[in-house]
């Protein structure tokens, strides 16, 4: 089953790079994309089109980091300090998971948002319970999304309400496990919540775990200045937070660690070295008044650094308004180091939201030949002046300008779902 | 014409503090608020009702700072430093209104996009322009946004194609000022561009007719710390910016400075004394990585806030999402003073988004009787948990997360627009 699709493409082939095809032709082959062509080969003149005419089809994004359970109190709670504001509404919201319907309804509403939103890949946190976190995963596949989910690992810290003892944590967790075999799209991530809500008992075992099964990890790391210090209380072993994470066996090349705020120059450095990823949530880090998190530092560096809305610390689901929020922080940033540090551009976070996150799931930037297709379509006609600006113009005013409603095509792991 | 609306009432009665009534009643007559009920008396039964159910009512919003002739722009050039943004985007944008049709057809849509995101009443930048500016006025009056709108006056320091001699600027003034006696919703602003574009002799002779006429006053104030050296240039004699202003007349009660963003001690204290209103325009500041404006103190101190969209340095037309990025900005602001100033609750940007701006136009906090009605409402039956949610926490979840569709009416000076 052929399928030719034309229109404006335009991705990010490295930081700060921005390549586009005017009027190009992308041919897919059962959802595989065969080639890109910038005048249609005949051969494929008689193959069924998606024709999107003077429209934008940019790679669809990536979110690596969100709290699906966390979806029902989206815009909640922002005036709240973050411990209150984890009492009174995350752990409330996230403990309602136990009922399987409610899971299912929820579940399905976010599955299809992200698509709508033209979010194609995901790193997600669930909660704790083992059967929601399944649903999570089948309506993710039903909705054609792909990705890595977590049962989430809490076993201390926590309240009576949502908490799981030890033995039950390492239970569930391989129930878990070998339910998730039946899934193909979307595969589990070992997620102890964070240092705080996790013994180093059950930490070792998912840092066994981790080794023996070769499974991926991610967690939260040095997102303000309170929690790294009840860490340091917790574990007066660790110089920095990084090594509860790493005595554990958790701190390993594929591992994604949301935030890093306040990540110094060791604790970057052995991201770095370990092929660690930073998950930046821009919005979170302001909402919650973390602070901004050194990504131009840690790009400079050499770490890599992918994007997440991480709902619903932060607000915004829709990957543009995160890139948006991400070149915003970074402006901020500039302004906070005195105008020293350069802020992120268009390109660069369009980057990090798009071919940074399809790296981290093995994609080769752009419309990668031999893979199935992740891309959006974004009609701009409604904002006028298509004739008189370039392709690059058009991009970057889609980025600050679209909303749901102008994403008119998302493609997601090589079928049309929207 | 009675009319009687039906609904979940919010608004802010004062800053910091949010007013709800649970399915309440507005009683309109020929578009007049006459009465609100929290049951709806007899003699008030057959009349017509708009019944927006468990919808919630707030007061429509208020935009005191946005630059009409930028919004073919919106969201583009963001990448580049301020001057070449506005050599290469602003100034040419501004100068395609040289044609009226052009003019007509921008300001239509913009005029429409206010009403559509609930926005109806402004204090509006025109371009140097007398017949787009009196194009722009009858495109608002049109579509029932009321409020300020300035002729931009320019003679000096701007390019060779988008500039007026002092002579040209006094007499397209006049002229402009002749042809807005027509006018009933929208009223004439003097609006010197900025102190670097207007020459002493011009700012003077607009301080004379301002007073003389007895006309408003709006310009930009303290933005960036390049302008600030600019200014300071430019007019040795004056210790601070507001002083340039002063010297000419231009300081007065009503006059609306946007930024504000190193407004100092002094600077304020004029501010505050001479009843001079300061536009918070935290977008913008942003985008253009200017700094933060000091909110909290001017607040503290006494100085009358209001809001701005200042679009196309700001990408969001939307009030809601200028309510939310004035929120970040006011948490940003607490990050960079070391969690010492306590950021801005949705409460107050939304005081300052409503309650605000309408006192500006002499109006009373929330649905005031006797005052034509200026309402939006939302419909977040969408985003779940209705029956187990406040109306506050609606209410909140509603600044987040409403976009233009979820606006479902849109009254605008006692008329129904949406």
């Amino acid at each position: 089953m052929r399928r030719v699709l034309h229109g404006n493409l335009v991705y990010a082939p490295a930081l700060g790079a921005l390549e586009t095809a005017e009027h190009a032709y992308l041919v897919t082959e059962n959802g595989i994309v065969t080639g890109q062509f910038s005048a249609l080969p005949e051969r494929f003149l008689d193959d069924p089109i998606d024709d999107f005419h003077d429209a934008l089809i940019l790679p669809a994004f990536t979110d690596l980091h969100l709290h699906a359970p966390q979806y029902p109190m989206l815009g909640m709670g922002m005036d709240l300090p973050l411990l209150d504001w984890l009492e009174r509404y995350t752990f409330r919201t996230e403990a309602r998971f136990a009922d399987p319907d409610y899971a299912r309804a929820v579940y399905r509403t976010l599955a299809n948002a992200l698509i709508r939103n033209g979010t194609t890949r995901v790193s997600m946190f669930s909660s704790l319970h083992t059967d929601a976190t399944l649903i999570l995963m089948e309506e993710l596949e039903r909705a054609g999304i792909s990705g890595l989910v977590g049962k989430v690992s809490m076993d201390r810290n926590s309240p009576a309400y949502y908490t799981e003892s030890t033995e039950e944590s390492k239970r569930e967790t391989l129930r878990w496990l070998k339910a998730c075999e039946r899934f193909t799209r979307v595969r589990p991530i070992l997620t102890p919540r964070f240092t705080p809500s996790c013994s180093d008992r059950l930490m070792r075992w998912l840092g066994d775990l981790a080794k023996e099964s070769d499974l991926p990890v991610q967690s939260h790391l040095s997102e303000n200045r309170s929690e790294i210090a009840w860490v340091k209380e917790l574990a007066p072993d660790c110089e920095r937070y990084w090594e509860t994470y790493a005595k554990a066996g958790l701190w390993k090349p594929g591992t994604l660690m949301a935030h890093c705020v306040y990540s110094d120059a060791i604790e970057r450095k052995a991201m770095r070295d370990y092929g660690v990823t930073a998950v930046h949530c821009a919005d979170s880090n302001i909402n919650i008044a973390s602070g901004i998190a050194p990504v131009r530092v840690l790009l400079e560096e050499g770490t890599m650094v992918a994007l997440g809305s991480d709902i619903a610390g932060g607000a915004q689901l829709n990957m543009l308004e995160v890139m948006q929020m991400t070149i915003r922080a970074s402006k901020i940033k500039r302004i906070e180091t005195d105008w020293q540090t350069p802020f992120l551009t268009v390109a660069e976070a369009f980057y990090l939201g798009t071919t940074a996150g399809a790296a981290y799931f093995g994609h080769a930037p752009g419309f990668p030949i031999g893979k199935r297709l992740h891309a959006v379509v974004i009609d701009d006609r409604a904002w006028g002046d298509i004739d008189r600006l370039t392709i690059a113009e058009r991009f970057e005013r889609a980025v600050y300008l679209a909303k749901e409603p102008d994403i008119i095509a998302v493609y997601a792991d090589g079928v049309r779902r929207k």
